[in-house]
């Protein structure tokens, strides 16, 4: 506590930062990204009061009201963009996302919803079937006309989809596939659009040809007609869940329902007339992982609605905390604005920050994803980094959305917990954004095993242990390999005393380093700890990897922490050179010291920093870096570019404000 | 990572851990503690279908269906233990916090519901009336004829009752106080039982006699009879909010509302016929303090409720783990347990262990509480004692009960996000515990300032600065200074260095050290930091409090958590010596080890720990005490005595079981 700051450092330092004007619109701008107009155009629909939550309202009304809604998405076009230009869609697949994104600010449960039906039935569909599939049913599910479900979740099997245990059974005779359900355990669970309103869905079920399992598939199977369910399917609603219970979940089950065989989306495998069986993949398992592949969709889209939840978050109890006062001033009649306690500004800037840099690298990642799914880069390698880093984003931006959800909602005290002002609302809807789509543990363990492989396959040549030997050169270099293992950081013998000031961490070249040796670090403790894995019988390498485990989901979360803060500083470096670069440079600063705080256990462990400059940092946070941005919160949150039709909280729309205004007048009116 | 765990420790480390037994009888009776008999009572009552709360309910529903369950806590009596004998009450204020806690089981908003009537209004009447009162209104309030706010908070004052505008004057002509809200900012809000159900409330207000402000003062005030609202009173529903929706929260305001003096609750100030103020209590800041002081069960009561909350959350959650497998286990045909997973040990068994060492501190604390609300300990000190303890466990206990349903909602995948299985539902419902009954954040300064304050007078003598020579002797010790700061730990010149295994950190005593040292070295140089602000300006003394508001929050928070860790530690100590008590003392252990691990940085950095044992800890916890508890958690889990009637999740009454052995039993049929 005692720590002071060095105060020579660089010129920036010098600037007085009240003095700084941050230039809004270029924030703005900014933040829209490389699909702006998509995303302005998403925006201005959601700012159309017919799309908003209804809070409280009961959950069969909010389900049917949703699925009206979605006539709406339909009519503005939006829900093209991602089909095949064969069937009038536009295929863009990022500017898809960049739209979907946005709906979070009009009703989370309409955007998961349009997200079971066109990012995950539809989608399915797309990817998973071939061309005769795209002309039958695209039309009618891009219409609406045919809601779907995406059945591959089962009540047994969740992030373990390889152990489903539905089965579609060729029938050599009929030429039917035998779609059947053998157990409790089997049906389908969770799956959107199931308890009401689906009409078809694709179902995932081990494909058994000629007594042989071919792996987990995708059928089209219709479910219901204006009777209800066809005859050997069944069901049951999931019944009111935390949040997003404007989704119709629900489960399904199948007794012996045929299908023709035509209804095999045969991307992947197909099965022809004489009972066949081919893919173009023969290992099976690169295979199951290729139809899986499609499911990064779903992840890329939960990190953009994370983004924009975060968005609204900072927003609400920002703007909230620059009007409300609380407790008088210390030789003052005025009371003090929450937002210059200290406290307030610890609880909420960080996730400002963080807000911006999750922001930034959604639009890097919609930009290899729009690159694999359009074909233009198509290498398995590419598609493997899309993978990791949608594996590392996806548990980072929910789970940090979350987090900012739930800090504001409490810095707005007994305002926040009102469903009016979003925060508690939007906190229950996206709860299950951590375990959907992937849970956030086991997709961190996928990132770890990625960069692991890729620390193997780096030193293959000179075997574990070369790492000494191996120096990077990338420090300092705003290229980024954007997943798998981050370049490693040149190793500074002596990284604890080079230099004695804050001004060390202060650098882009040392924040970069510190977090860049950190993951690094990680991944070689755990390869050498994991080394004997491979000379061991299954079951003991299984328990050495469960020793580790922890770990390697650390490792994982370095990583992400890594891949954020470069798209960050990415971001700053492209702005032009004027105040609002300085006042993000410092936004940024501001985000790689909390990372640095967070770990400093850890630094000091390794030796990567001394007592003093560990001690330093919080200083720096609290006294420093905080004051600086302090009188430019509220321009930072007018960057993030939502509307008060988006925002809607009462508290920031001038109640609080007209409220004090009357306590005043009130005031005087006492002498 | 690669640290290797001195196995050379005391005897116990050699017990193999799955040899040992539990006896879950001892465990339940510990749990149930001191009010066993309330507390089972109170327990069994929430067995009654009658009183679950309905998920999915619509709010309105909802609230009439709570209105009416109060009505069955009347007939089973538990709302008699708090009130006078004088009007057929039990006097019995442990036992009433005792009985209150464990409500959450059936509903939380049926808990706090029955909360605002008995423990907030009720109890004003109490404890700010005098014997008139009493009888004239507490019989209609404990029978519910008369449901009652609790009208406190303003809109534009929550935790700031002192500037709360409502203005309650005396007429000396009429006789009467007229009741005003002067503005919007006025109007109390958030107020229990005001959107529908109040009858009448006691309302807090300026009290003004012949133009002198005598500061905060409560008066009872009647609000509605059959035709609603009387003459001159108004309000608003709160709507729907982000939990506790069977709550009827509302806003209420007051024009010109006349109401007999003898309305005043005149314990700690009165005006007689002539018009004459008059207070026991001269001081106007102590008597403002002493009338507050009164709140301190409301916040007694929600560590109760967030303790039980907890032991649901780890019940539901451990049980589901230890029944639900996925991933195939490697080498073998059989599917991996959750529970064995490192990861979701390390989520959800340091829950347990706080869940234990929450409930033996919230016993010791309510024994305070009862001799003080007795009267047989009414001191000062023992008031302010109590006042911060559980200013302390407020926040400790709320807090911790979020993060543990999380934990288990996540924990529990998709299954966890439904109702049905409670976690999401009840983490909504408590959400509000943070920042209600005295915010958080706002509360641990209490705590913090009291820990100054504790400090100053302790070296008072010698002045600030002679700490080194300040040693205590209590090392070791099983007693405890309740409140206030916990009696310093004698220094150990060489922290570091003095012992180079982890059985050093392993040790009650060194736990206990380690804990209490850093509590008053954060203490001591926060002392240092702040002597200046006693000569300086208010503003400029207001200015350099703030630069040090977060250090004062953790200092209060690591003074919470060596509390809460002592009491775990006597409730150990105190078992018969048996294998249960073994068990016990490693989940002590974990519990201590999670507090030091999570604070590494502060013992790095402070000289406390050597690298070496900093490192150890991590592993000591996953791959040593985890393990070791793991054969135990079923019944660990059992020794918190829920029922199955209380937990009603379906996934751990044996419906996921159900589902794995239809699962074996199809694979058997498959060969």
């Amino acid at each position: 506590m005692s720590t002071q700051v060095d105060m020579a450092a660089t010129t920036s330092e010098h600037v007085e930062a009240q003095d700084l004007t941050v230039d809004v619109a270029q924030l703005g701008a900014q933040v829209l990204g490389q699909w702006a107009e998509i995303r302005s155009r998403a925006r201005k629909l959601c700012e159309d009061p017919a799309l908003w939550k209804i809070e409280g309202q009961p959950m069969a009304e909010h389900r049917e009201r949703v699925l009206s809604q979605l006539g709406v998405l339909v009519d503005a076009g939006g829900v093209l963009l991602s089909f095949p230009e064969s069937v009038g869609g536009k295929n863009n697949p990022g500017g898809n996302i960049a739209n979907f994104e946005q709906l979070v600010l009009a009703d989370p449960s309409l955007q998961i919803k349009s997200g079971v039906q066109w990012g995950l039935f539809g989608a399915a569909v797309t990817h998973l079937g071939t061309d005769k599939h795209h002309r039958k049913w695209l039309p009618g599910i891009m219409s609406l006309d045919i809601p779907g479900c995406f059945a591959m979740t089962e009540t047994g099997h969740g992030s373990d989809v390889a152990s489903i245990a539905t089965t579609a059974t060729y029938d050599q005779e009929s030429g039917d596939f035998i779609l059947h359900t053998p157990h409790r355990g089997a049906w389908k669970d969770y799956i959107g659009n199931a308890a009401l309103h689906g009409k078809a869905a694709v179902v995932f079920a081990q494909l058994i040809v000629a007594g042989e399992n071919h792996g987990v598939h995708a059928l089209y199977v219709p479910l219901r007609d204006e009777n209800g369910f066809l005859e050997g399917i069944g069901g049951e609603d999931d019944g009111p869940k935390g949040g997003l219970n404007g989704i119709d979940n629900g489960r399904l089950h199948f007794t012996n329902v045929r299908v023709p065989r035509e209804n095999l989306l045969d991307r992947y495998g197909s099965v022809d007339e004489a009972g066949v069986y081919s893919s173009p993949i023969e290992s099976r398992g690169r295979r199951f992982f290729t139809m899986l592949g499609t499911l990064v969709q779903g992840r890329v889209s939960l990190v953009g609605a994370s983004v924009v939840a975060s968005q609204l978050a900072s927003t609400v109890a920002i703007r909230y905390g620059l009007v409300r006062r609380q407790f008088p001033i210390p030789g003052s009649d005025q009371e003090q604005v929450l937002m210059d306690y200290q406290t307030h500004q610890r609880r909420l800037v960080p996730h400002l920050a963080n807000t911006y840099a999750m922001g930034f690298a959604q639009d890097e990642m919609l930009e290899l994803f729009h690159d694999v799914f359009l074909g233009t880069k198509d290498s398995e390698e590419d598609r493997q980094d899309l993978e990791t880093l949608a594996a590392a984003l996806k548990p980072y931006a929910t789970w940090s959305a979350l987090d900012n959800l739930q800090a504001g909602r409490e810095a707005c005290g007994g305002q926040g917990f009102l469903s009016e002002n979003r925060l508690a609302s939007l906190r229950a809807d996206l709860d299950v954004y951590a375990t959907f789509e992937g849970d956030n543990t086991v997709l961190l363990q996928l990132v770890a095993k990625r960069l692991l492989g890729d620390y193997a396959k780096a030193f293959k040549a000179g075997g574990f242990g070369s790492m000494a030997s191996y120096v990077a050169d990338h420090v300092g270099e705003a290229t980024i390999n954007r997943s798998g293992l981050r370049r490693l950081a040149q190793r500074v013998a002596d990284f604890g005393s080079t230099a004695r000031s804050i001004g060390y961490v202060r650098s882009t070249a040392s924040q970069r380093q510190l977090l860049t040796d950190r993951v690094e670090t990680m991944v070689e403790a755990l390869a050498d700890e994991l080394r004997p894995a491979s000379k061991m019988e299954p079951g003991e390498a299984g328990a050495l990897m469960n020793k580790h485990q922890s770990a390697l989901i650390d490792a994982a979360w370095a990583h992400a922490e890594l891949v954020v803060w470069e798209a960050f500083t990415r971001a700053v470096v492209a702005m032009p050179d004027n105040d609002t670069k300085q006042v993000m440079r410092w936004l940024r600063d501001l985000h790689g010291f909390m990372l640095i705080e967070r770990h400093r256990d850890w630094y000091l462990m390794n030796g990567r920093l001394s007592v003093h400059r560990a001690e330093a940092i919080t200083d720096y946070i609290n006294n420093r870096l905080l004051p600086r941005l302090r009188p430019h919160l509220g321009d930072l949150v007018a960057g993030l570019g939502l509307s008060d039709a988006h925002v809607r909280a009462p508290i920031v729309l001038g109640e609080e404000h007209e409220r004090q205004e009357q306590a005043r007048a009130h005031e005087a009116t006492l002498g």
